[in-house]
């Protein structure tokens, strides 16, 4: 299994890049090789001084870096030794099984599906999220941002994408997916989600339970919770604000200490061939280390794999 | 001054509104008449009961009242003497300078839409919340719920009628507009924020900061925050959530009390040429007595004629 690693993405890289990868090898069951792209004569003195295995890991320079607010296709265009740049072409040619950065995330977007093609059959891949459940249980929420504007079938998409997800991932065996929406009944919404619906109802490759309302999302209601990416993303950083609000005043919960992102790591673009993982800019060891972790976990299950059946014909 | 109330919506009537009128009377400063609408003889021994004053209210018997779960327009149709029936009768006649009830949401915006007209120039009432800021300030979210699907501007109009009430009810001097989006230069989001953005920078009635997201949306960085109705929607009752679920886990917090509905009682209706105050179906007294305390900061400030003044021409 090779694992790809942006090591200048994020703010900061490639120090705790580096620490993700020693936490990751330190754990690791299986034989796997992470390929660390970025610029060799930062990397090199940090892998002696973290002791990390040379044989497990394998240095890519790239000379180049794409800067965190710099424009995506401009600078993929402008760095083609960018460490984002030499990742996808890796990635595309089947030298690395997955790729991960924290940097730039529009880059990251536009190099995926660029370098790599859309699942066939699907029209648009979709970022998500994972939402902590009040119950202890985790659910997950996309389009968070990718697809701002949708149609009703891409929605329908995201619930398969989603539901794919929340069983080989999650390990949800038969994952309940709920339309967000402003009512409980069929017919309720805006226009979106009133044609979505009769979409999802007649889809055999989910077990669609309605509509779900703001209220629910926290609640153990559904565990895939489809909409488009421009309310997604509003609830996204809405719930990570929340993780900020209660750390400044000091409020302990272990309830919403789960919206800490590091918690999870990081984003997989969803609907593109092969594993992609979009992380935090302010990423540090654990944010690497559990990316590092879904990447084996996405090659381990074949979700991908399982991505492609269900989309063919 | 003469304020309408119905007294059969809500979970908890009449007991409870008469339990609202109560605690306002004992507090109201000024000369007021409280028009209670409602079954005569449920709310008539209530009224000795909680020793309200009778010379300070007016008692409109009222035989038929809307269920919470009835569809609203044919309720309307066919129950022309239920108390939501008779309330906008009464305001539409200039017998009440507003109405209040907690009961069926949708009886009471197509009550108010059908009885009373949209203020001249205003394409689209709408309904907003008050958003608890996590420096201890209050800001306004709109639309959150009556325009699923919004056009440009919709948003627009939104953000004037919401400075309106940041000035006069909030007391904002100048409040900051943000256009609610997935990031923060111009041209971001979905193809709605990206055609409203410039009508909001043209805006002069308005003190248009740009764009926020949703990280921002409990922060103090606008004062008034604009979105269509499905996204308000779901932010609203997310956020109605958030109450429940640190009552449930017992987290103390001072800021997540400020969740509590009851805090702020109902939410207005803007649009409209007379004040109109929608409450939550599981409102208590003091949601009644701060519906009531409401209505009457909407008259002393003659919220509606600015409005008025602000789309005439």
């Amino acid at each position: 299994m090779n694992i790809g690693l942006d090591m200048m993405g994020g703010d900061f890289s490639p120090l705790e890049a580096v620490r993700g990868v020693q936490l990751y090898l330190q754990e690791v069951q299986i034989p796997v090789t992470v390929w660390l792209v970025g610029d060799e004569d930062q990397i090199r003195p940090m892998l002696q001084e973290y002791a990390i295995p040379t044989a497990s890991v394998q240095v890519v320079h790239a000379p180049q870096s794409i800067g965190m607010n710099e424009h995506p296709t401009r600078a993929l265009k402008e760095k083609p030794q960018s460490s984002i740049a030499i990742g996808f072409q890796l990635l595309a040619t089947g030298k690395m099984d997955a790729f991960i950065s924290a940097g730039n995330t529009g880059a990251m977007l536009v190099g995926a599906l660029y370098s790599l093609k859309p699942i066939e059959g699907i029209h648009r891949p979709t970022i998500s999220t994972v939402i902590p459940k009040e119950n202890g249980k985790t659910g997950v929420l996309l389009d968070v941002g990718l697809n701002a504007d949708c149609k009703p079938e891409n929605l329908n998409q995201f619930a398969v994408l989603g539901t794919l997800y929340a069983r080989h991932i999650l390990g949800i065996a038969e994952p309940r997916v709920g339309l967000l929406n402003i009512g409980e009944e069929e017919g309720k919404g805006n226009i979106l989600a009133q044609a979505a619906y009769p979409l999802l109802k007649e889809n055999s490759q989910i077990h669609f339970i309605g509509n779900i309302e703001g209220r629910d999302i926290l609640l153990d209601k559904a565990d895939v919770t489809v909409c488009e990416g421009f309310t997604g993303n509003v609830i996204l950083k809405l719930a990570e604000s929340l993780f900020d609000i209660t750390s400044r005043h000091k409020i302990e919960s272990e309830y919403f200490d789960r919206f800490d992102f590091e918690y999870y790591g990081g984003t997989p673009l969803l609907g593109v061939t092969k594993p992609v993982i979009i992380g935090h800019g302010i990423s540090r060891g654990k944010s690497f280390l559990n990316m590092l972790k879904l990447a084996q976990k996405m090659l381990e299950t074949d979700l991908l794999g399982k991505m492609k059946e269900s989309f063919v014909g």
